[in-house]
């Protein structure tokens, strides 16, 4: 692999200790913030402050088309991945709005759309033209693979020239519920029937097929998948790729990131495969109402924070969540400690 | 009881219906929001309006003291109630910082802190000088209940003054999570051991004792405890009994509820009994690390929106879930449909 993997070091263990003994002197019952004071001191220690803040936020939304998508995998046709980007940057799809309500910079980086670059207004960052169809080949070369992997690690580059403290990653590409299924049943030793799903809207035939679809991946290339980096090439997409990329390059800039939903997940779980420690620096918003999730984030010991029935990528999971991340440092942050208010302890 | 129920109907079944309607034509697989779906639907409708909005947020914190307090029931001494008033209007607490960082007015009410007015930035309802220890005594007269349910009447009135399109009543009150468990038990014909818990930090023996204080408060008032105005008489608190008011005013004035945790759920299960058309009003936070909150949300047919181990009360739980109704309103509002945006349907 030509792609090199970055270092990447622990958040501070001495910040996450001390803003845990804040969280007990704010005036409140010990513990009564729930999560939202392991948060807060989480969201320190990776900041490496005693102040944790959300203010500038980074939302790049990676896109890609699969190859696989001509098994008849998906309820939309392969052109969505292309007309969605166009909607992304015109401003009218769920992340677009989101974005604008939470006041995060959105780019959309075109990793590898089927055609020519999707939209004018994307980021080139083409890895191919839609992946190969994984039930006959490799998905993509490994030229082709790190390049992906780069375009993710060159989103993370803008994003710390912007100041961002928080980053987002969020994914388009029709039939990409298939390619991320195959991964986790690669990554994880099951089978399809545990990670196969609905995705944009299978019926119960539809998912059936799908499970046949990735039993005929994993059967073909059997040997080959025999640690992240190969799994990822055979079986990926370029925007599962770029989001890998991105996940461990925003570990190594001490960037925390905040995982979306079923996609997103599977490429935090290739990054923790390829280099653990950076599992220290994810977030996890959301779980899926795409079954597979589930297991994924077992995988990953992850508890994500809050659970809706979402299931449309985008990032849209990450952007609703980013909220009770900034309400857990505003607290964290703003409240009196007993002391200050000459309030009685308990 | 001297203290008319207001009249209140059901929010407009059309406009839920045409907001569903659109919530299928806008760009992204149907149902793939989840639960915002159906909450944008269900603001929609008790607004009476095709594009809901949360722009203008009311939040009453009601304080009250409890006279079986003094049966040593809560891990702080009953002189906190008073103390967090005077964090609340100086900003510190956590109700202080949530409303600002989502631009809500917040008032804080006393509607019967044991002592002379708690603070003097505080809207004075008071129904009494603390209630009564209502393991000997009603914990309250029909006069001072009226006058409790009035005060939380006036809030809505404010609220509506001001142009509110969102209602959150929160509450503080040394034992209050005693009382609401007493409530509880009476309304739901249950033992104390199911809806009992360590509220602001009881340990084991100590929830054992609470467990025995409110055995005795039902034997005590027994056959008294035969509609859900003299349960609340007998076993209430200022703060809960103003809750109640100010949840049936809203429902009266079309004014959408969000319930916050176990003291303002217990409310809300007392205005439902009162008048069960309210129900449709309310829209429930979060779940509470009080453990019966489950219950009483059971039995409201409640789901709440978020499970974060908070029970801080408050109002804290309503506030931190605004965010998440405001995304469900901005993609319900902004979000471009199929055909606006010119992409294949599935």
């Amino acid at each position: 692999m030509s792609w090199k993997l970055p270092d990447i070091v622990s958040p501070s263990g001495d910040i996450f200790r001390q803003a845990l003994r804040r969280q007990t002197e704010l005036t409140k019952p010990p513990g009564s913030l729930g999560r939202l004071e392991n948060l807060a001191a989480r969201l320190a220690a990776m900041q490496g402050s005693g102040r944790p803040s959300l203010e500038r936020i980074w939302i790049s939304v990676f896109a890609g088309d699969h190859g696989v998508a001509e098994e008849g995998v998906s309820a939309f046709p392969q052109s969505v991945t292309r007309e969605m980007c166009r909607v992304f940057t015109a401003g009218g799809a769920a992340i677009s709005v989101l974005a604008r309500q939470i006041g995060a910079v959105l780019e959309v980086v075109d990793a590898g759309v089927a055609g020519p670059l999707a939209s004018p207004g994307l980021v080139d960052a083409r890895a191919g033209n839609g992946t190969a169809n994984f039930t006959r080949q490799p998905a993509m070369s490994e030229a082709q693979r790190d390049r992906a992997l780069a375009a993710g690690a060159e989103a993370v580059s803008r994003a710390k020239r912007y100041g961002a403290l928080l980053f987002i990653g969020g994914e388009m590409g029709i039939a990409n519920t298939t390619s991320a299924a195959a991964l986790a049943c690669a990554l994880l030793g099951v089978g399809p029937e545990r990670l196969a799903g609905p995705g944009t809207g299978l019926d119960g035939a539809g998912i059936r097929h799908k499970c046949e679809v990735i039993e005929t991946a994993l059967r073909v290339h059997g040997e080959a998948l025999r640690d992240p980096a190969e799994i990822l090439r055979h079986l990926g997409g370029f925007e599962i790729a770029a989001l890998t990329g991105a996940y461990l390059a925003a570990a190594a800039a001490s960037l925390p990131v905040l995982v979306d939903g079923f996609i997103t997940t599977v490429a935090a779980l290739l990054a923790v495969r390829m280099h653990p420690v950076c599992a220290e620096w994810f977030l996890y918003a959301h779980r899926s109402a795409e079954p597979g999730h589930r297991l994924v984030l077992e995988a990953l010991g992850a508890e994500p924070l809050i659970d809706l029935g979402m299931r449309l990528g985008e990032g849209s999971g990450a952007a609703v969540v980013v909220p009770l991340l900034r309400a857990a440092c505003a607290l964290h942050n703003e409240m009196a400690t007993f002391a200050e208010a000459g309030v009685s302890g308990g």
